[in-house]
């Protein structure tokens, strides 16, 4: 004891920091450990938490969930008007948008503005002010894609006559659902919503669509989890770059395009389309990752994240045993690199579906796989490795159809577990854009954000009350925990 | 001095290996250092390099030469039968080789089987023994394709009639050729010649060709460094590796293909044939190389290497300094992966005009960029890391056209010094096909080698002697040596 008191004080600090204030004031040597309790540090919340870890209702449903997501096989099976594909837009006047629900009062500018040009391009209103005004007053419903299998990115805003891509998980018959993309620049999914802009979604609805429809039926079905897997050894993370999986795609379908009959001049504007547009993939690596994560939804107990998406407002999550339920905070700020002349002030909150990447294992999960990608997002390649890696901490597993080269071939991290989230305090990290705060100003930036602590403590509190409840109806089931 | 002999020996042994021997059977502990004496320990040749070392003379010539390979800017102009693009072709029959000069009776299999085709294809015999009395008795002349400005992997034959793609250095005006890339299997470059190799090769030639040509002149020119440059950010090192680079390529050249007026069934055929044929701009990068490295040639006194090429017997390698002359030596053996039911036993000879690519720094120098390569010639994604890395300390600087992603973007190592080859004795790596010793069978592997030494020591002493006799001649040019 003598000698412990002789010698030179070394401590570690973890929890409150006050602790090492007092001895550095002291002049002693501290190093301060970054922690905080898990589950934000709510004992309530915490003990929820605890409640589940190992619990055996859990540890199954999880691997069922993860089972099915790794069996999907989404492929690219069709091209339909949305109404076709989605039957309650048939029978209402029905515009989806991005992320958990929202009132259109709440909406932030680009949404508004995407609303209010599928409107016009649906001829609900013949200008602006008529259509902001029905938007307003009710005349449309506004409701998010993940409620009707489908996602889009950014404002997400899908309206009746819009072509979708059908997506199909020929392990379980189910359709996903994504809209076209536009291109950069102005368009409808940063809220632009101008004559050149309508004209543009015109044209993909009439020449576009019916011509990568026309390919389809001639190439017959294109699986796009092996296109996916491929682009990750091409510098693609299927998020925020598509550059690779966009080729390997046109490599697909433009030997098809040109077995369909079609005008040769319908030809040459649709390859062109194609071959001007490095993102035109992201919409198909949603579409499949959507289908992948509906594969593994509405298992009963299970804490893993099917959706993360973000209406420009509020961050959301869904978890698999917990089914179509909610959570949300507001989104966290996203790192990044801006445009020249635009800042964090100019920027709308973190916004879209395209977050359901991440919830499938590649994006941000995947970056290791796309050194690249940092010149558009900021950091280095080293920093796009340490993320995959630490992905590795918060998933139950990881995909081995999803390979990372610079992590000598290391599958990618899926399969978000809510508890370890929660627990650990290391959130999924996603690859963003970064929409301009007004509508119609369109992307002026990218960068990296993560999702919010307390949509996953909001998470685990709601799924032990569910296990709590099952088991207070089925006293029979003793809990046992598995180690 | 008493103290020292109380210590434990502990040594480094570099050099002659009977020291450590014998340190060893005294049980003292001994580090083997690998190391052995510059230019293969030739005293000669080592005070030829010694009098070439910071010798402004060299310097002065390197610094010209790696400018102007820095400003070459090669561009995809044209398609032209080899006849008409190279004078000789049409005045005489020749056919062109890969590597130095080499008799036909020292040929390996698949070069002899290779030539044996070609002649098949321009008419000049009726059948493969009278082909081969043809090459054998003389009566076609049989050339390096480097010195009529060509390169082609592999085998490397050029016949008067095939096509070449026309590279043109708009910084100096000069072309580069190459043939085309007839894909995997059986195919002319690696000795096969039956019907259906030259069904093929006709076919390249009336529809492929005529193709692309029209294409061309409806594109305009394609600058292909900036291709490449995209690629190394996309998984190739556009030497054994051009999944990326033949994608970029088709998404320029297959729009400019609908604009040419051709037939939609040429279209189609030819459209096909470019999807199906990952390593399809195999043959433009090693022109764009080509030209790159022509752009160095023929300054006096530099020892920067302009060549790197293999016959199937020799390696070849030519200096910026010593113009036409080539410096031989047996090709080093591969280190690889050979394909299911084949081994070392099977395999050629070294082959190829390809290491035009390591020559201009890609390929080998280049595995930075693409950890994918691995899993096609061996290794890890580390060494690859670290092929790159190592290529630094042999060359004269840097292209930074060419940015390897995994090293943080660093510009890959460019203009391979033959003193620095001679003097640390790192020798330049090259990622290399095999192809199966028997003219026909086709690659049998992938792999990695490096080029032989005394490639670099004869060269060295070229290089010394020219340096001698040009001080000789003008006695008043004092040697002064820069640090």
């Amino acid at each position: 004891m003598t000698q412990l008191f002789e010698q030179t004080l070394s401590v570690l600090n973890c929890g409150l920091a006050s602790f090492a204030d007092n001895l550095e004031l002291a002049n002693a040597e501290v190093t301060r450990l970054a922690w905080q309790p898990p589950a934000l540090g709510e004992v309530a919340a915490g003990l929820d938490l605890a409640s589940l870890i190992a619990h055996p209702l859990v540890e199954q449903a999880n691997q069922r969930a993860f089972a099915q997501y790794l069996a999907a096989q989404p492929m690219l099976v069709d091209v339909k008007p949305a109404s076709e594909a989605i039957a309650a837009m048939a029978a209402r006047k029905l515009i989806l948008h991005s992320g958990p629900p929202i009132a259109w009062a709440q909406m932030c500018g680009p949404v508004k503005g995407a609303i209010v040009g599928a409107i016009l391009l649906e001829g609900w209103a013949d200008n602006h002010e008529d259509a902001e005004r029905l938007a307003r007053e009710g005349g449309v419903s506004l409701e998010p894609c993940h409620h009707h299998d489908a996602v889009g990115p950014m404002a997400g805003v899908i309206s009746p006559s819009m072509p979708l891509f059908v997506v199909q998980n020929s392990a379980n018959g189910r359709h996903a659902y994504s809209n076209f993309n536009e291109g950069l620049g102005k368009v409808l999914r940063f809220g632009a919503n101008g004559p050149d802009v309508l004209a543009r979604l015109r044209w993909m609805k009439q020449t576009l669509a019916p011509a990568l429809k026309a390919a389809l039926a001639a190439s017959g079905p294109i699986e796009l989890r092996p296109l996916m897997a491929q682009a990750l050894q091409m510098g693609d993370e299927v998020h925020n770059r598509n550059a690779a999986a966009t080729g390997l795609f046109i490599k697909r379908i433009v030997p098809a395009l040109l077995d369909t009959g079609l005008p040769l001049e319908q030809i040459r504007a649709v390859t062109q389309a194609l071959v001007e547009n490095d993102h035109f993939f992201l919409n198909l690596s949603m579409a499949a990752c959507k289908s992948m994560m509906d594969a593994a939804a509405a298992v009963p107990f299970s804490s893993m994240v099917t959706v993360m998406a973000r209406n420009g407002v509020n961050f959301g999550i869904r978890l698999s045993g917990t089914g179509d339920t909610w959570f949300q905070a507001p989104a966290n700020p996203v790192e990044g690199l801006f445009f020249p002349g635009y800042g964090v002030a100019d920027a709308a909150a973190d916004l879209g579906d395209s977050a359901i990447t991440e919830t499938a294992g590649v994006g941000g999960f995947a970056m290791a796989s796309s050194p690249a990608i940092v010149k558009f997002v900021g950091g280095t390649p080293a920093d796009a490795v340490n993320h995959s890696r630490r992905m590795q901490s918060i998933t139950l597993g990881s995909n081995p159809a999803f390979t990372l080269p610079a992590l000598n071939f290391a599958p990618t991290a899926a399969g978000i577990d809510a508890r370890k989230v929660a627990d650990r305090g290391i959130l999924p990290v996603i690859n963003t854009g970064i929409a301009h705060r007004l509508a119609g100003v369109g992307q002026i930036g990218a960068g990296i954000t993560t999702a919010p602590m307390p949509c996953f403590v909001d998470a685990i509190r709601a799924l032990a009350e569910q296990v709590r409840a099952h088991l207070h109806a089925h006293p029979h089931e003793q809990e046992t925990r598995t180690s």
